[in-house]
């Protein structure tokens, strides 16, 4: 007898609640409800889900270079990072 | 006497039409009116102009490495990055 095992992309499921409350640090420069008041910082909202969690893990290990961004990343977990891009995701 | 001569953030004005035009294989990953169809590629509709024509320089300078987008922006000219950004900022 075989066992497949499906690992999905995300193995944690996405909550959106918590990912709100973890934005509040985000919504300085990308807006209350992901729109952004500054030009040079890009709206959030609706934004893909897989790109934000790509985004946010390349500013974690440094691939994407920004230095507010690479010290705002820092303290997140996998499960905050795919929170927080669920919560960004699900607003308009 | 004095002339003071000041130099706007952007010296060329945008050209949304223009920029439209040039979106032609933007729109095979972002989609026909900057709203992806892959989960992987962000949405550009309504983003910030400051932000796109940063991102755009960033990749044509290789500060922001991704091989597809290397490869889009080679061929852009400043004011094509300006007509761009103004585009994708227009959309709703």
């Amino acid at each position: 007898m075989f066992l497949v095992a499906f690992v999905p992309f995300n193995s944690i499921a996405a909550d959106i609640k918590a990912g709100k409350e973890k934005s509040a640090v985000c919504s300085t420069c990308h807006g209350d409800k992901g729109i952004s008041a500054a030009p040079n910082y890009p709206n959030l909202a609706g934004q893909k889900e897989q790109y934000l969690i790509k985004q946010l893990k390349e500013f974690k290990s440094g691939v994407r270079e920004d230095t507010i961004m690479a010290s705002m990343v820092m303290p997140l977990s996998e499960e905050d990072i795919i929170n927080l891009a669920a919560y960004y995701a699900s607003l308009k």
